[in-house]
């Protein structure tokens, strides 16, 4: 089990973090996704550690931008 | 045929706008929906004018408000 928490920005409203949430749930192995529209904070929980790309691409695809620091 | 303009307040992002598209779009008579994310202006093409409080409700159905002004 691993959580990783990652920081999108972009995310304006409800509907944005719900699109984050499928996008990012629907990566393999994914088991919860907790988003906080005000800071942006992605807590990602999943069976083994996800590769960091394949997170950023579930982000974009959702429309918005994964902090690169994290 | 119809046109009238109304503005919505509480839209932040694309998604917020087909919200509403969808919500208003479905109401009897109306033909097209645009609008514009920056203003916040909703213009309405129908086929007959519409009634105020069902354009309110759809909108409020949407998650939104409408200005009171229109």
């Amino acid at each position: 089990m691993a959580e990783t928490t990652y920081n999108v920005t972009g995310m304006t409203c409800g509907h944005c973090v719900a699109a984050v949430r499928q996008e990012v749930g629907q990566l393999p192995g994914v088991q919860d996704v907790d988003v906080d529209l005000t800071t942006g904070n992605v807590k990602v929980i999943s069976a083994a550690p996800l590769d960091p790309a394949q997170v950023a691409a579930a982000v974009d695809e959702a429309g918005y931008e994964l902090n690169p620091a994290n």
